[in-house]
């Protein structure tokens, strides 16, 4: 390596970071200048291929600190993915493919869409467990499909998170080799100096963790070269510390937390660029050999993925690897549940997923220590990494963004299992989970105050309506056995993440004739009355209910239509004249769901639901206390339709 | 200590432990019986009054494990708090004292509700958090007004989960020597041995964190008086790993994980005790040795809390005591912000919350690392636990959680700080502050859209909707800065948890004049026409919006009402009577609000609200993508009144 070469190429990293920036008055130029060294060397150990970006066993890089944006999109226009200076000067401006912190789908070469802080090191434990499981079923002796690193660049936030602690221990516990954290450790945060909260032996952490570590000068090309090529040799994950200075190379504003989260200023940068050598009235300039150098990976990756695509795969090889890449959801047997029996839907859902387990090889997943609860082990399958249960621990966050990145592998389809009320836990993951759109599945058991005994702090009750109001995220709620069966079928075939909603009691299965539509539209018309003066609508263990008071109204001679709507978010996105049919609009509407509700006045003139906390008591004793019985449902319904006559 | 009294006494918490969950049929045994042996030496460690479960220099005891229930609500009963041989029969029923987890304010003595794991050791944290700022600020070289412990119980679970090395990695950094943490090593988890997903060396982890470790036989009562007595004399917060073996004395469950939530069954129950001695026959039972050796507790604390109250404290030491215990929220200096003016709320907030704390001693708090954009600074009020700005560190789940606890301390009215979308990150906590109706304050700035060029991962748009769907909790979201302080009147004096939702950009102060009602009402009719046809309803930025549209509407002959909801959650709770003079029932409604906006339907026709996630871009580009202009409130507000025609 020529250390002239190497320090332009860096500060040419530098100036573009810092040029976006002032240009768009807004970002973060900080971090981009202080980690230009390290992505300078890191270029030249990354196997990646930035003509085709999705290459499967390219290196996986991720950029945990998703602010330093400037660095990604510097960086990956550098290396020739396709983002030109133009993408570079409309940083952060409507419409660009350069948003304010890199997100998944809007610029190739962006693995993964960062920002929140800590997600980024999960999703980089994610990528290598992913790439851990390839290697066990994809690779033979002779040939291995899947040899590629997953590295990863954090920051001080990102190891304060407590995200990022569960991520790594797992990452200790399971021994991934294959991944490389590097941390930028500059010692800055937002209200100064990182030590102002954070004083931890790291090292030590990391050691306790199972973790392999090196301390390095961050700003030294040979060190920052011999710790990436040690990299290739560990048997543990691997975290570089690495001493950095925040906006190196931006004179007066080096080391100062101001230059984290502003523009250095046109004065700044024209200094750092005289100091540089380089001209301090260019702006967003690439020197030739600075260009010519980083292009290199163009012809590099691309003779990369020619020779991976020769190696010599077996006929087993190849089959497993289309299997992979190419589910087949037609293929799988679903199980049919008899009307009238009992089943809990956290027992029909683990028959379910046993079975799409059985038809797809890529389905895998597993629990925050919950599998005999949740129902969630797929049997006989074995133990991640070489099997297909993970055992993820108590560890709700990082399971979550974990799967976020098993799902981003490109081969697999996971599911993560967990109680509904500790989803609560895994929110921000699931939420970057929905932004991306990933097929990933989350089986959320105990779904209500149906727990029972546990009592409120076990109960959900506004998680409901927490998930429903994210855009870009199906929440199922199958009133029995045979819904979880739609629900999945659906499921599988959205571009978007789903969740499980189940019941820890048993729920009758339904005779299955639907009057009009089908869950896949997510709600329908269940039964429909000869002459209907009500709707009652509800999902979840609250259908049954519904049906059984329908029958009592009819008794007292009223007629009332029943809807299930196993997923709200999915049912308001169908047609008008759809939800018109489903939902009668000459009749009253009368919701009924043991959650907090609120979505329910989109529709309903009145709602039972939960107004409170739950309670520790056994299930039936909660369900008559909160008004979810069928005696109270009459009543209601009875006085809504008085009170119609009145208005 | 007589070690055959100590294991009778710990055999009696053992099968009090397990009569209660056999009789419930529903709990967790191994827990509780594990852990017996400890907790019988720390009673003899542990300084507290059972007949005045408040007195202010007790010990705190945590169990962060609060499925442990059954050995918590044993051992209340045994020191003689009010709960009595009935209630440990009456376990996990309807209306009990005794909950499946321990709730705080079900029953004296339960310092802290806890069950979600993690939680309860990051409350232990801010027990002992408050604890040193108090001995700081109360204490004089003579008299130790402050001078107790903070002992919290956990297990693998709590150690898993991400909270509580953010937590534990706080304590380090402030060297908390108040806090003794004892790990009930039993390495069971529900999927089985702990060691299917956690191989950390916990020893290390915590001594890279600042803390002092010893290890010992949780089962030798040698051992564990031995590191109790340590405990008193450490510099550092401190954890005892104990290894234990899970429903120790349970025979032939001992050492199973099926043991961990299930009751054991009364054969291994009758088994235990003929093998300990008890009659196998008796159930509840207590000996009268065990009984008048626990109910010392009383005496002893009797005479501790009375010495207590004989120190001689200085005037200046009563004064202190006596405005922490007294808040006078009369006191405060508010705020007037100019109308016409423009004032970011956080800008307004910041105003605000520094003329709190200059009124009321015991309001602190700090940011995720945040305040300088938080605006969330005590100025010249110095740094925690010398001062009242805490440094919480990228670390929002336990900042959350050691406000909780602060706030339960008995003292302070405190404060957290981070991002509206970071709020995703403490969820589980802001639950347990509701549940538990604590009086303390989130400081959400950066409320949508309005973020800006931080884009999408940064920009909140179901956060709204979901801590509006969560009990006892309120969220405000002021149009203005003088909103702004209506809605910390009102929030000071409410006895549940309040979110402040504010704004990155200016927002122009309103006139002042409100039409009908008032923001302590949640919401109230700002604008009042002549003989409106149409309502906007909105909060926060979008209020501005709102006025503007009235008038542009005025100029189109469209009477509109405008009204402002800075707090949905409290708007909901006022009477009809209060609702329908706000909300003229004769116009159509239109909701407005950069938010998921769900919550509107129940007042609203119609709502232009936030259908999908953000985007990266200057914040007015953003509102007016998303509809947020005045030409489309317009625009939509005619199309509401033509549908209304056509009905």
């Amino acid at each position: 390596m020529e250390y002239k070469l190497l320090k332009k190429q860096a500060d040419t990293i530098r100036f573009l970071s810092a040029d976006m920036v002032q240009k768009a008055n807004s970002g973060h130029p900080g971090a981009p200048m202080g980690l230009a060294d390290i992505v300078t060397v890191l270029s030249y150990h990354l196997k990646h291929n930035p003509v085709n970006p999705k290459w499967l066993n390219r290196d996986r890089l991720v950029f945990s600190g998703g602010h330093a944006s400037a660095l990604v999109y510097s960086f990956l226009h550098l290396s020739g993915y396709d983002i030109g200076i133009e993408d570079l000067k409309n940083f952060r401006q409507l419409g660009s493919k350069t948003p304010g912190h890199p997100e998944y789908g809007e610029v190739a070469g962006v693995e993964v869409t960062t920002g929140p802080l800590g997600q980024g090191v999960a999703n980089a434990v994610g990528f290598a467990a992913a790439a851990k499981y390839a290697s066990n079923i994809l690779n033979t002796d002779g040939v291995k499909v899947i040899d590629h690193k997953v590295y990863c660049l954090c920051g001080d936030g990102d190891l304060e998170e407590g995200i990022s602690y569960e991520a790594c221990s797992f990452a200790g516990h399971l021994g991934l080799d294959n991944l490389v954290l590097i941390y930028d450790s500059n010692n800055i945060t937002i209200e100064g100096s990182a030590s102002l909260a954070f004083s931890e032996d790291i090292k030590s952490r990391f050691e306790a963790q199972g973790w392999e570590v090196s301390k390095i000068d961050g700003h030294n090309f040979d060190e920052i070269n011999e710790v990436l090529s040690k990299a290739k040799e560990q048997t543990k994950p691997y975290l570089i510390i690495a001493d950095t200075i925040i906006a190196k190379g931006a004179c007066e504003l080096e080391g100062s937390h101001n230059a984290h989260g502003a523009p250095l200023g046109s004065e700044v940068i024209k200094n750092a660029k005289i100091k540089a050598g380089f001209d301090e009235n260019s702006f967003f300039f690439v020197p030739d050999d600075v260009k010519e150098e980083f292009v290199k990976a163009k012809i590099d990756g691309e003779r990369a993925e020619k020779e991976w695509k020769q190696k010599p795969l077996t006929a087993e090889q190849k089959e497993i690897l289309d299997k992979l890449l190419n589910p087949n959801f037609d293929s799988v047997k679903w199980p049919l549940f008899e009307a009238g029996s009992g089943v809990a839907t956290r027992d029909s859902n683990g028959k379910i997923i046993n079975e799409i387990a059985k038809a797809l090889l890529g389905f895998l997943g597993g629990s925050a220590d919950l599998a005999p609860s949740n129902k969630s082990e797929l049997n006989g399958m074995g133990s991640f990494p070489k099997g297909r249960n993970i055992h993820f621990g108590i560890r709700e966050h990082a399971m979550a963004a974990i799967c976020n990145a098993i799902s981003l592998y490109g081969l697999f389809l996971p599911y993560s299992a967990t109680f509904f009320i500790f989803s609560d836990y895994l929110k921000p993951s699931a939420r970057l989970a929905a932004l991306m759109r990933l097929k990933t599945f989350f089986i959320w058991t105990h779904d209500s105050i149906g727990v029972g005994e546990d009592g409120p702090t076990h109960q959900p009750i506004e998680q409901l309506t927490q998930f429903r109001a994210q855009p870009n995220f199906y929440v199922w709620r199958p009133a029995d056995a045979n819904e979880n069966v739609e629900a999945w079928k659906k499921a599988l075939r959205l571009n978007a993440p789903s969740a499980f909603v189940l019941s820890r009691q048993k729920l009758t299965v339904l005779d299955g004739k639907k009057d009009f539509g089908s869950a896949a539209q997510g709600g329908y018309l269940l039964k429909k009355a000869q002459n209907p003066k009500i709707t009652l609508i509800s999902s979840g263990s609250e259908v049954e209910l519904c049906v059984k008071a329908a029958c009592r109204l009819k008794d007292e001679g009223i007629d009332a239509n029943v809807v299930s709507v196993p997923c709200f978010d999915l049912f308001t996105e169908q047609s008008k004249e759809y939800i018109q049919t489903v939902i009668d609009k000459n009749t009253k509407v009368l919701a009924v769901e043991a959650s907090s509700g609120d979505v329910w006045w989109r529709y309903a003139d009145d709602i039972i639901c939960m107004k409170s906390f739950g309670s520790s008591a056994p299930s039936e004793k909660l369900f008559e206390k909160f008004g979810f019985s069928v005696e109270n449902v009459v009543k209601r319904a009875k006085e809504l339709l008085a009170s119609a006559h009145g208005v």
